[in-house]
């Protein structure tokens, strides 16, 4: 079986998550990156080609021309999935397209502007019968893959609190204006939607909802913008209230001057808790009451067939985040294999998909609500 | 100069707190137990002087026989300061009856049962001209002491976002139900006011405000019993807006299961942050943007005045929480010798008192108001 | 009971050891100060004596005055152990003269200059029957405790490794020359005996030993003075072979700049192996072999008794390097009561006494040898 | 330009460093697989190429065939680079023949089975003209590029002390004896020259030359072997000398039970020191006298520009083990592109080449000789 052609939308030199991506794909040897159409800038986009080895013929100067001249191709040469990594406002308008001519997608989180595009792409994603990946990062650690699998084995008994936060300290000041470019998009409500509750805030809510495995009913949220002038909230925070009579705790900010890119989550059960740190990303701390504190190691032979399954290295190889990233590139490689063969077993591991994404567009909605309202708590549904 | 003559009440054998008093008392020299009532059962208190080592016509059948009797001694002989570490609805009758016999207190926290009763506390110390110190255990770390000087010397700039958090696990079940003492009298609301919101809570709400000088203003609490039974919450998370605009979390639980004491704060300003957690009290992190994060160590040279003065070892020597409470109780000892001698200098060091007691109080009502109110936002006064 | 009348040799004002025997003997109620000779400078002693509210007929101007006005004390009121906290030179003539006074005795580590002295003090303990004990203070670390109880049950199978490291920095520069009276002693070869090995490498040696429970036969060591112009090794290391084919490093430098006092232990045996910090005293990491690395913590209720004996707060209350001292006084205060009480039951705690203390001395020598030595083993017995 | 057209010598499937290798060269995109000899065995040779989606046409069934067939085909589809993954008894021969053929090597460390092979190389590698890398993956840490960076500057003063350990458990016991195929000839003397030493010393020696830019003068050994029935040393220890009066320590062990993949490295100067451990690669402590403690955190703005190149995401993703693998592999091919384009300039970044096979090979040897002598220090030169 050949490598699976991939495709790239975004991503011209110099972007942050584009690069990600490309390596994602690249570090386990499934996908051959064979076209790419990185930027609305003519330079920037055959210059990114040629860094990246590609044929000018197949480096597009639009994604609409891309997804046209690809599809003319033949079976055996054309792209089959592409990678939409540009900025949110547009991630709706070519992955419709690219799966209204039968290309697969990979989407960077959040999946869209708003809910209504979002509920545009699951339609048609639905009638082109395609596949679609959402790269929320974080669920590809092999540690919150154990996590959930210890949570979900009962040894916590009933889950009763959830703390997630993702802090970071880079718009501590109005970057914005001085020309950084990814500043620029994400703090813009026409391209980014939100601010940091879109930007990581998503990350936060989907893994206190995979680890958990319960859903957020509602919250009471405050969005804050902390730095004069900017357009979008900067600072969100957060009273949970989960399935099950669970309750918790979500923090995403951008502006905890100092943080890298702290995403911590603790999940506590009647018997116990768990603590993972992506400061830390190959330990799961596990406390049960009145015995010492665990630490579970990747790669070590008494974790769960999830976690096995997505680690590469011995226990005290660290293995990173584009491992994680690649991790979710790896599972859908082989959703995509099983498609192109019609084989309907079920696999063994899971990837973000379309009911993610919608459920991060509810989220985002939800929380700007919340935090314009008086009421103490707001329905989060979908 | 001799030492101080302490008494004590409660803190009969078995009791934690009332020997963590004792040892924070006799550390550093400063304090001589001299009698004590510990406890209505005449066996218990009987037996905790003996261990004591305490003369038997000093250990008292009642708080009340002690403060009379003892107020007949000669000056030279007779009780100057007494410790007050009962139950929480025995604070306040005590407290007023030993400052009205002309002693000071030393109280725990929290002050009292209730705000009113509080407020008759400070009504009884305003009229005997007493001094009361309330140990707030945590003030005494020396690099809290040091995060507050940092804070305050503008390092950081405006201040933005505090999160302060403190969970134990010692409450996920039941306990008060097999006969726990320290559980049953915590988890009765006749004899403890709040649950988790008192008991811990009041250590996190003045430690937010203690280290970054910021009043909480308004808050929107979610209190919980996660236990089936039990009378109290044992679970608390709030929404937290400071004064000059800051925001924040507090959490204080109780049913973190596998957590034993777990004091977390942090401090973000426009410049950078600083972190400490009492699980390493003698580092302090600073965070500042685009600086290699700092650690400061107790004992070290670098320190400011206070943090320095509350310190007895080099660096690399570890301190822990009774350290943390003698500071308290030496600084009192500071503050008394200074009364007694009408030394009028201002101290270079401060110890949490009636105006940080009557404010804990406040903060459990606003926190009970607000857990109650369909409203998101609730005033703290006072 | 009364408790135990304590007397001290050295300590005076602005020392660091004696105040922290002083705080050690105070914490937990056992001991009564009642007399000093605390320096040689009388106004130093005499200020000494006031500081600790010591009545002034009890604050002696020498040792040698102080034991002989002790003794003739009535029996209920004269000192009953003293503890001696000179530089080491000054060890061996009060600790004589005070058992031939019949006093108990409390001397800091190492036990005196030369192994020849450390046998004169054996030979008048022994005519004595006075106790002794040798302030090894780490062997007071309730986590210490329960690795030497984990080792001994067999949980690690035979131990085949053992790396021991006392590294401090305080010594790297030349600090002896410039007034710093603790520096100055402790680098002085007629005062101090060794340098970095016996100050500091004494105390790895008997972690190493006390721990393990092997006993180093033979070493193969290299001792430096790394600043110039000290007239004592400030760095050294060793290979270690123990009994029972296990082997090891030990590490003890004072010139690693920037170290605080960084001490570690780790034994590994067949089956696992186990990991102590000093600067996270109450924490022990337990490694088995394909099993979730381990967390102990202090205070916890699966603890050993031992471990659970010398603990005096519950778990996540940190308690440190006094706690550890304090456990030593505490135990060696059954030790004189038991004594006292001619009683011969076993005690549930052991003290670090003559026989560690005669070892430590012959591990300095040994040390000194293998240095000057160019074959590679040297032998070490006692 | 296009990728690298790299072949690969062993490596079959199942193997660990093999597949390590390839995720390392295809991360970052600037190589192609194209061809491979991964085995002996016919079957899994197949198989192999077949995983790596290769044209069977291009996998071998010998490396002396693959190198022969290589060289034929025309000269812009023929491999350009080989990396030779097999056991170490089999380095020597491919890597000289695939020189003679005119290929660049890549081979992973150790660099031959002996000295004398090691000799054999570096002439055919001068013949060739050809370049070799050798896969040291400690040195693509960006930490360590600042850690030798922040020596090299001088900010630590004049190196006094250097102490690196390399411990692992998985030897503990005989798997060599159950089946276990990379214990079986890793502890075979004539497949991997050394045991312990060899496989995993050599990188600790590497790292404590690499980052001290001093070298090892003498060393003292102890090579010991704690498994009962192996043929190869599973633990050693040494005292090091290094050039400028600079000492040390070295720990490289297999059987530290519990152990997964410990590598700490510490240099200490006169003003401060460094630590560094494999457990967090991504932070470099930075001590200095009297000075708050520093983290240097990967991706930060403030780094070397050696760090920074080597760096992919910014500060807060982790990046591991493959990461600072590909880090080798890309410096390698800038190199390679340099030399085919004869470009002279000095590239930024540097790899490890026959210099530092060559000093691995003498270090194993002098290791061996000084553990075998009864004289306390053997000479290292090369």
């Amino acid at each position: 079986m050949n490598k699976i052609r991939l495709g790239m939308i975004g991503g011209g030199s110099g972007s942050f998550i584009g690069a990600v991506h490309r390596k994602a794909a690249a570090l386990d040897g499934h996908y051959d990156l064979v076209c790419g159409a990185f930027s609305s800038n003519p330079d920037i986009c055959a210059q990114t080609g040629k860094e990246l080895h590609l044929t000018s013929s197949r480096v597009y100067a639009s994604y609409a021309e891309m997804l046209q001249a690809e599809a003319a191709l033949p079976r055996d040469q054309r792209m089959q999935v592409v990678s939409i990594v540009t900025p949110n406002h547009l991630h709706a308008e070519p992955a419709i397209l690219a799966m209204q001519h039968g290309f697969h997608v990979i989407i960077d989180k959040p999946l869209a502007l708003t809910l209504t595009q979002g509920l545009q792409i699951e339609a048609a994603m639905n009638q082109s019968g395609c596949l679609l990946a959402l790269t929320h990062t974080y669920a590809g650690y092999p540690m919150l893959m154990e996590a959930k699998h210890q949570v979900h084995s009962g040894r916590f008994g009933a889950i009763r609190k959830i703390f997630v936060e993702y802090s970071q300290g880079w718009l501590s000041t109005a970057v914005e204006q001085s020309g950084q470019k990814q500043a620029a998009w994400r703090t813009d409500p026409q391209r980014a939607g939100g601010g940091a509750i879109g930007d990581i805030g998503t990350h936060a809510a989907h893994l206190a909802e995979y680890v958990s495995g319960l859903k957020i009913t509602h919250l009471c949220a405050s969005l804050e913008s902390k730095v004069h002038g900017r357009r979008v909230d900067d600072d969100a925070s957060a009273l949970l209230r989960f399935e099950n009579q669970a309750s918790g705790i979500l923090i995403a900010t951008q502006v905890a001057a100092g943080e890298e890119n702290r995403l911590t989550l603790r999940v506590y059960g009647e018997h116990g808790g768990m603590q993972w740190s992506h400061a830390d990303p190959n330990s799961l701390l596990i406390k049960m009451t009145n015995q010492p504190i665990q630490i579970y190691r990747t790669g070590s032979s008494y974790l769960s067939a999830a976690a096995t399954a997505c680690t590469r290295l011995p226990a005290g190889h660290p293995e990173g985040f584009i491992e994680a990233f690649a991790n979710i590139y790896v599972t859908f490689a082989q959703a995509i294999n099983a498609h192109n063969s019609n084989d309907n077993s079920v696999p063994t591991l899971d990837y973000p998909s379309i009911t993610e994404g919608l459920r991060g567009l509810a989220f985002i909605q939800a929380m700007q609500t919340s935090s314009n309202s008086t009421d103490k708590w707001t329905v989060l549904t979908l």
